[in-house]
């Protein structure tokens, strides 16, 4: 990233390696939605000459003195969220904004993304994760934010066994939604999304029903399906602020609302009054960040170890070669009808 | 209430008693803000001879044939939601919702409330305590409603040991969750309020700082005292939809703002989407009527029972009389400068 | 069950249907390990003239005049515990408990039980369930035990995405609570059982490893498996008392050892004080009986309408008329080698 | 600490400073029970040439090159237990046991103590918290054991509004159990104890029954005084291992027995399989370390700081000078009758 709405290469020192970090080249990356967001919307407000990207499975060059658990060599995932793990935010249990909201989130945010020959990694120990043996680096890619992201959603949204719950929006943070939705014992899962692809990946992910929102309101489609009943939980993850709208009239009192989709524009999340109970109908709205990490990773490369959870199906387009970066880019600017996620190995 | 704006006394016959419920004699009850929304402000919609009143201590003087516990002659609470315990929505943990958003709360909304000769309680079982033996009559009334509202805002808000609370509000609710707040362990507790008579209140009920929204914004104020540190939890418990916008201009990433206000007018609650940090912020929004019942009012009892809660210092107005209660709605209604909360004695 | 060590036919009244409850007869019942604990070991005490059973799908006869919900001619799940829900224990959310230590379980237990040509349903409005039209009698049996208990094991492990659980004992329980813990999102399972029949079964509800007790040290067979390193949980369903202690030598700090099995004979848990961190090392013990009521049973039921979860592998023997069900209890005696579940249809 | 039953005083080199850490000079300190068990009961093994204690409030002399938000000339709390905040057991919230079972333990450990004229402190930016102005340096060193363990007990045992909770041994770290039930609500709370001036104490703290287990079997005083209802929660802060089993007889379904003693001695807790409910009767043990850190340091250090828990009714013992922590070390050893807790300024 040149600048706001300019994309292109440019040449920086390799990144010096504190004592307690990692200096890493990457062996896949995958561009991501909030890439386009930082670029041609300015979402983060004005960077230049960043280099982008948060996703990437590397090996390990160099390590800094006090680093004890991994070593140059190594195969690892790098979340797209990495906290200081010491700070106060951290000990309470929301690394994520650790020094501050959203202040877990580096990489491309207020440091040098992945999209480079070598990137440099905080707190090391806390931060990277050994890819298992069995599991492809284009697969684990998937780790560093659409897995923990979509997860996320689903765990805020304490699913239980047997819930009703909808996902409006099937990217692939909306896919992993609805898989994570699924591993917590959903019964009946409504997507909602109007690609053919991402129909037919939720499917496979455990969506019970596809609701396409250029068919019409899609809380009459689901009132609808659903008997009239109201769902258990909506989770968010694409639209715009219209979408808790939606969700408020679909969920059940002490029902959750949970939020994963960076919200780019608007000024206020739509709550209604009534809709809300006037304030008494216990429906809990939630909204957060991935959690980033070492533990999360190990965790949640467990899925893949042992099978659980097939990342395969987001991986659309895989592709070889460095400057084949900016073309994955590009992709996730335009959307391709056949497009979930870019993959490239370098 | 004879209609929307308008009150006085009519004639009733003497409820039936089903095999599950119970007819009770108040002894004690108390005028709530909530009758005045329902009458003068027409907030549950038009209602036409429906006798007000939620909050009571009385004596049984009927049983129905499954009633187990309970004997003409007893002693007891009626709390003012009193929910179908069967019903799934209560299996769930909400029983406030049973069979429907806010249908537990019976009393003066679906059914005759408690300023009458004789009222009737369904499920007499599960929705009646006996009132402790050293616990006046007058000060047991604040339990129907007060105590457990109050407390429930700081519950949702899982207040914990040394967290910094704001409550926006301090009337007879928003001292009980001053009060609930600092029952839990909070450290510093802002109670935000003008009248002098609830601020004096506030202190004694546990709050460090009184601010005053008659002397300047509460942001402003806020934040200059606490050193610009964002609060942990936010409960409120008066205003108007504005205060969530300041709530959240004063909550830590991964805080809870926590109402427990009856929101009577206005389209939407305004959630700014930068102040929830684009949805990412891990700001949890909940609110949600009182849990009512028969084991929130042994175990809120206890808390009066055994001295760790004082509630004399809300009944700033004491009356004895049947015909007092009229004057005690007024009061709530007109809210002179030495009110907290009326009572009267029948 | 005639008395201890007698089982046999006996004669009895129709019973009578009161206000809240329903009269149901059985469509499809299941003999349970429970019925064979209590008949041939006295394991709740002696009892004369006792009908049998607590696992049923059947067609609702009679309804008391304050149900709302059913009426002659549904088809219902029956649960196997049918909680009062007025009581105090219920709205603290342990109705397992309403009224006193497992006092929710009454069929079979504190009243007649299933097997017979109608029996008794208390509180019909909050304790049945309609079954699902797509769900076969026989499968929806296994929601009335064998779901619930086995899914209770895993949610109070809380397990979660891409733990590493380990569940002792895999009869219908113990295979419930490794489908539980796939559904909860668990990375590697190891299932603890000899018998082929149920191994295969647990394999295919989603155990990554299968262990034989029958081939050496429970404890030393994982740990080696699994490098050394500890597990996350540990769900008991089966084994006697030292199952706990061989449970604390697999778990880690802040893991959780939760049983579901009836625990029928010894005299203390063995916890070992250096294995428990010196009473310092965050292990939880858990342990607790399946939830009733009717919400269960429809959120639960949704994992087969919905086919998130296949019972029917369960099902070994199937057998037509009421005259087998004595032979399914000598099955569930005897468990020969090739049975998991009998199912009687009448 | 010499060795086992031997102490004295040594010389040692100043620790050396690493990046992370800090070099802190003792202002207060407080020999503790823990430091009893390591010298004279061999509790943690055999160590020589130990520096002990693991209590103090100081002032920072050096800071590494890496941390940020202390400087030397700082006052500051230290708590007992200073963990590895980078470490996969911090991220899952037990930064007690990062790197193992109890290592978040340092000091009088694995490490040399408090009682020295410096000090080594890991990871200062995590561990270490400012002391308010306000706060006392001698009532400080209560935030480092006394006040978070104590407290840690009432937060385990969840403890809510108007529960009835039994805190067996009420020396300083079970009067904390006392306040802490106090501050979270408790209703009625029994403080088991023989000494005079710790009932007193407990009286302060909250406790509405103290119990004197010389006089009677506490399990039968608590009963009766209980009108023989169960009671909620038990947390255990003194005793052997048979409190567990009293503790059984006393609790709810549904309750929480939680330990913060540290069992020397004894090969299994005893958990009757009877009271225990056969397996099914929901009753939680749970026991844990305190958790340390700068997040708990300063929440804590409010509850002095704002005056809502009086530390200072701990301290009967004040003495001053380096040679008094001695005289401190065999107070604790002896417990003369008006000892509960002795402080030495430095």
């Amino acid at each position: 990233m040149i600048k706001v709405n300019e994309v292109g290469w440019i040449e920086k020192e390799k990144p010096a390696c504190g004592p307690k970090d990692a200096i890493v080249r990457p062996l896949a990356v995958s561009p991501c939605t909030s890439d386009v967001h930082t670029v041609w919307e300015g979402a983060i407000g004005e960077r230049t000459n960043l280099i982008l990207g948060h996703e990437a499975v590397g090996q390990v060059v160099e390590v800094g003195s006090l680093v004890k658990d991994f070593k140059p060599g190594d195969t690892v995932i790098i979340p797209a969220i990495t906290p200081d793990w010491e700070a106060v935010e951290s000990q309470m249990g929301f690394s994520q904004h650790s020094g501050g909201m959203l202040c877990g989130w580096k990489f491309s945010n207020v440091k040098d993304g992945v999209f480079a020959e070598y990137f440099h990694v905080n707190e090391a120990d806390g931060n990277m994760a050994i890819l298992p043996k069995n599991v492809p680096i284009e697969e684990g890619v998937m780790l560093s934010d659409m897995v923990p992201t979509g997860l996320h959603g689903a765990d805020n949204a304490e699913v239980a066994y047997g819930e009703t719950v909808v996902v409006i929006g099937i990217g692939p943070v909306g896919l992993m939604a609805v898989a994570g939705s699924n591993m917590r014992g959903a019964g009946r899962i409504f997507a909602v999304g109007s690609r053919e692809i991402c129909q037919d990946a939720a499917r496979k992910y455990g969506a019970t029903d596809v609701i396409n929102y250029k068919e019409g309101d899609i809380v009459k489609q689901i009132q609808e399906a659903n008997s009239k009943k109201p769902v258990d939980k909506v989770i968010i993850a694409g639209g715009n602020l219209d979408a808790f709208e939606q969700a408020l009239k679909l969920v059940r009192p002490g029902g959750i609302i949970s939020n994963v989709n960076y919200l780019g524009s608007g000024d206020y999340i739509k709550i209604s009054r009534l809709d809300w109970g006037v304030g008494m109908g216990h429906i809990r709205i939630v909204g957060g960040l991935m959690p980033g990490g070492r533990k999360n990773m190990e965790y949640l490369s467990n899925l893949l170890k042992y099978r659980k959870l097939d990342v395969s199906i987001l991986l659309t387009h895989r592709m070889k070669g460095f400057e084949n970066i900016e073309k994955g880019l590009y992709l996730m600017k335009d959307k391709p009808r056949n497009l979930i996620k870019p993959v490239v190995t370098v």
